[in-house]
């Protein structure tokens, strides 16, 4: 016998469908938003309509954009010639916060994952290609994660996809974190580390 | 600087104010939406509204209820003897799928700590005398939670509120929980659980 109210049982089962929230959180969400002031659930309400109404994906890189393209493509203080790779929007916000990049992004919306049925195919990946043989890009940045499936990833990218275009193509460094520890590294992020090394001195 | 569409930002400041959710889950949840089929997005959003909307507290006993008394309240089959008092409206899903209980319940919508200014005055609790006085109870179980705040709630309704009314008020048995093992119990548990023991045997 259900004890809750239908709307209630309904707004639990919603929430619980979102990544990350299972039926424990689903409902002490609801029963936070029973207690709210009903203004508090509408601005939460038109925040999802709003998003879903006004924001896709940017025609050219993927990234959200209100418009056709994101405020990165269409900002013209950008360096053309660069692209960065990631797999996620998020992944973006990431890079931006560093203020080391300042060229433009293409954002694959997932990684080759063969187990979950995510090849090339599905990924904007032809749209990588199609972007490299028309805009006036000489580097490639391939920014997927430091995982198996970013790894795979990035060489299908580059072995498969940007060599006949002879560009230069790069991969992010992989290496110990700053501010950690020898003592506490795995030993595959110590190898990477070590076969990565810079030369600081003659 | 913002690299998300403004309407992604608003999503994620509003899902970021739900408790247990921080701004990488909100971040997630937002993109899951964003990728999602619009007629997912409007049913979570639908869902929100209508509950704030069709659902309220019980004016008898402060659970959510669809219209003015719950659906538990308005049940004929149901003990209207006995009294089961909670903290809150998640607490009697808790004991209603033991099956074990056929009453009433109160929900006091809290529990006293002062640390966080709530004191009985903004609990149920006169409420709750109320109904002892009014209606034809003959038994109050106090099922508040077996912590800090639950205990001194229990020690304060059964002391001051409900003494002068001469009826029985009990207290849910604390102990090893079923399937337990005693070396992992802490010291409390297995204390209250002595305390507590029942004669099994002549």
């Amino acid at each position: 016998m259900s004890v809750y109210a239908k709307p209630v049982e309904v707004l639990i089962d919603e929430l619980g469908r979102l990544p990350g929230i299972g039926p424990k959180s689903a409902q002490r969400i609801a029963f936070h938003i029973l207690k709210a002031d009903a203004v508090d659930a509408r601005r939460l309400a038109e925040a999802v309509m709003s998003m879903k109404e006004n924001v896709s994906f940017c025609e050219r890189c993927f990234n959200v954009a209100e418009g056709p393209e994101c405020t990165i493509c269409t900002d013209p203080d950008r360096n053309r010639h660069l692209l960065c790779v990631v797999e996620e929007p998020k992944d973006i916000s990431a890079i931006e916060k560093t203020g080391a990049y300042a060229g433009l992004y293409h954002v694959l919306l997932g990684s080759i994952n063969p187990l979950e049925g995510v090849g090339p195919d599905q990924l904007k990946i032809k749209e990588l290609a199609h972007r490299v043989a028309s805009e006036d890009i000489t580097e490639v940045i391939l920014c997927t994660n430091p995982n198996l499936e970013g790894e795979t990833t990035a060489s299908f990218i580059a072995s498969k996809v940007l060599s006949p275009f002879g560009i230069t193509v790069s991969r992010l460094a992989s290496g110990l974190p700053v501010g950690g520890d020898l003592e506490y590294a795995d030993e595959l992020t110590l190898g990477r580390a070590l076969e990565g090394r810079n030369q600081i001195g003659s």
